[in-house]
């Protein structure tokens, strides 16, 4: 399947025409949407789970899951648009006495940026792809939509798009509200189209990196915000290990095997300290041995996943001094598949340095390696030897030394140089598993993403698509109606200024009282 | 003056010591760094502005009027650094019975990004220079600060970079804090340099776009903040022009005139009703004739800005169809620098559809172009036609115009086609003057800026330099401030949640209160 350059055209032109009307909405009609095309997505579960399982070879059970993460997406979204805090409406009465002169009103809102093109992911068919988070918070922000499906799940993508076209056609919304391409040529050149004001993508730091410089080279450049490769490192104590082992070594092989390691978030270099190793590997293997183990052999996302996965382990596993944990496998069925079982191995703190290009970097799929890290090796500065930035960082801690005051220690330095390094840091728990809520924070330094002062999950991942818009003594018939003065009556009596942040106001006007300076 | 390629390297390094320092630095210890830069300011304003008038041939008036700007600017971003806002603290409190299952713990701050390039403006020697609006909220964002000096002024940026290494040095805080150099090669290198975390810019559109190609193609690529060329569109109605055509003569010419018409809002591009066009041209012909006029020749900047000037103005004159409005002059002195006085143009809207190439640009001096529109031009596809981006675009209304109603009349598609193609739309003012408060906005779709989505103008500025990261499931102890419950004592009986947004709080915890989701 494949979008000619014709069709395209069309498709951008039908953008750019919806981009002012949408624009127009006001958040509660598009909330409306987004929870309209939730229920849509509930309603069609069953065959689209059915055309996933196929194309992608996920489990059901993943693959429900991950509706139902899509869907709690969608209304999360909503809310979010209802409430209108996005908006960030900033309002400077005029002061004609004001020190530098007399000082106009001024009054700041922030609108969408226009035509959006989502690069989709392959990991996840449903919750990163045509209604995924990208897209959600796309409408979210009152910008027409462009999907680029991924190959890995086409007949998945266009299954989607219907039903939300069809969401849509009901409404009586623009039919560029939501479209969807195919194919790589159709997505670079709608990246170089002057219509597109903005790009979003999933995928791998190679392919990320071609696209933002797509993007950055344009004759008017727009942001690109990619989510690319990440290490995901774990540090994990000794004191941690002595206190539960068994716990820890079950909780890193639920990690690294969960959707087959084809997470973002798997935790690709786990660090613990070498008097504790042993200990730890034994639990690694003994919870690799329970019979509940999730080790069961799973299909590879695609070709290009399984092609580089073999690569990548089997040259690990060739390194002098690089020892088995748990040896998975991998074989090609007859179609060329890939079909995988976890592995895991070990590694010596020396070993990965000398062979780091090839040790270092992430590997996508069910694989990881232990380090063992010689005693009293000082761990902050191991984050900036072998993390140049990452979606993650984690640390477990014992309980003793999770109650300790704050001090300028070892254990602070060391999540002092994962929070340089990452854009979340855990403490005893895995990095996989992303709730989507307002504080989370999906996106770190370069190779993580390509622009880390923004999120892709979470509610906060909106405000890529807006941009700021200030209006200046405007009269009141020419402002957005969150810059509105707002009467008492309006307000049932309550005036902005007066109001706390936990009444419930109509949208915008309660993030205005928060930052009002009059 | 040049900084040797071994001098940057020492100068980088001390800005990448220095930036774990200044981020573990409380925003009350940074605010007073910013406070005693701007006392520091105050007490050598005398002998800087004496460089300065020699320097750029700006007057006395002026550069005395952007010292006392980039004073309050500072003591501005002081205050903004103490009530934390900027930090939008975000606490998800952990839920066992969320519904994609239980959810941990996660808190999301802010955290500086590390070290920033900002390279000075040539017309705002203080106001965007050493110590202007970017190294101000470089500084209060908690980034060492390198600023690569303009070629215009380099003796006062010099000047000033002591003044503030003193008060650096007397408060004990690093050498890395702010650190100046010198010359086109050093600042492209710096830009290249890994230690550099995002580079800001306020210049030409050429100059920008060729550092903004450096910071995207480097491996790994960084935000960078250019503020370029804005043409500053202004339409005025034929009302307005009957209601007080007087006025907006004077206002127009005393917009194009200030600071010899080189600053980036300048009206470049005037849009009037061919009816009115007659008598709005008197009213500006009679405002250049009163003898207070702001007409007096002034030195252009720097022979770049003259160049540029001179050939731009000849050019448009020769336009068939261009007529005089206010005749200026331009000359060379016996050093080859350009003396202007303003040159504005009439120019009906054929002629500038026609020669497009050469009269819709911005020219950075005392030029500008009336622009006479047939009666009955639909005026909001002329933003489109005539406007990419521009930070600014401004409406005169009379008083019945702004009086009326909200309706989807020509008007109202005017103002959205100006906040489509800009980022600060006005009525009945003129945009020169750029109030520095909460509510600026000061940056547009490109060219009028690298990236729209951001200011470079007022406190929403800081939040440039910043990056989120959210942590999940810490021990208090490792948790930044801002992201700690606070005990009831602490908060002298007064919980956040409970908290109105006007209260006195201590940083941070009031935006926390604000966004909690507990």
């Amino acid at each position: 399947m494949h979008t000619t350059e014709a069709e395209l055209g069309t498709l951008l032109e039908h953008a750019a025409q919806a981009a002012p009307l949408l624009a127009a909405l006001t958040p509660p009609v598009r909330a409306d949407l987004l929870l309209a095309l939730a229920d849509a997505l509930d309603e069609e579960r069953a065959p689209l789970v059915a055309i996933a399982q196929r194309e992608t070879g996920l489990t059901e059970t993943r693959l429900n899951g991950e509706v139902t993460r899509t869907i709690v997406q969608l209304r999360l979204f909503a809310d979010e648009t209802v409430a209108g805090a996005f908006l960030d409406p900033r309002i400077d009465a005029a002061d004609p006495d004001y020190v530098l002169g007399a000082r106009p009103d001024l009054r700041r809102t922030h609108l969408p940026l226009g035509p959006v093109l989502n690069f989709a992911a392959s990991n996840f068919p449903f919750a990163f792809s045509v209604l995924g988070g990208d897209s959600a918070s796309i409408l979210a922000a009152g910008c027409p939509l462009i999907v680029k499906a991924h190959s890995g799940h086409p007949e998945l993508s266009q299954a989607t798009a219907a039903v939300a076209q069809r969401v849509i056609a009901d409404r009586g919304l623009p039919h560029g509200t939501l479209q969807i391409i195919f194919g790589q040529d159709a997505g670079v050149a709608a990246l170089r189209d002057s219509r597109i004001r903005a790009g979003a993508f999933t995928g791998s730091t190679h392919g990320g990196r071609i696209l933002a410089d797509v993007a950055a080279s344009r004759p008017a450049p727009i942001p690109f915000y990619g989510e690319l490769g990440s290490v995901n490192p774990v540090f994990i104590t000794a004191d941690a290990v002595e206190e539960r082992a068994d716990a820890l070594g079950t909780g890193y092989v639920a990690s690294v095997a969960g959707s087959a390691g084809q997470l973002c978030t798997k935790p690709g270099l786990l660090f613990v300290p070498a008097p504790v190793a042993d200990r730890f590997i034994t639990a690694v293997r003994a919870a690799a041995d329970a019979p509940d183990a999730p080790l069961a052999e799973h299909r590879l996302l695609n070709q290009r996943v399984a092609d580089t996965y073999e690569v990548a382990v089997q040259a690990a596993q060739a390194i002098d001094g690089v020892d088995p944990v748990i040896a998975g496998s991998f074989r090609r069925d007859e179609n060329g598949q890939g079909w995988a079982t976890p592995t895991l191995l070990r590694v010596p703190l020396a070993v990965l340095r000398s062979h780091r290009e090839i040790l270092a970097d992430e590997v996508f799929g069910p694989f990881s390696l232990v380090i063992d890290v010689p005693e009293d090796t000082p761990l902050a500065p191991l984050v900036s030897e072998f993390i140049e930035g990452s979606l993650t960082g984690t640390l477990h801690l014992s309980a003793d030394e999770a109650a300790r005051p704050p001090a300028d220690d070892d254990l602070h330095l060391l999540v002092d140089a994962l929070a340089t390094h990452s854009g979340r840091v855990l403490f005893d728990g895995w990095p996989t598993g992303v709730a989507v809520t307002p504080a989370q924070q999906h996106g770190g330094p370069w190779p993580a993403t390509t622009l880390d002062t923004s999120t892709s999950v979470g509610t906060a991942a909106l405000t890529r698509f807006l941009r700021p818009v200030a209006y200046q003594d405007a009269p009141p018939a020419f402002l957005p109606p969150e810059l509105r003065d707002h009467t008492d009556a309006e307000q049932g009596g309550t005036t902005p200024a007066r109001s706390a942040p936990g009444e419930s106001l109509s949208w915008g006007t309660r993030a205005a009282a928060a930052r009002s300076t009059r």
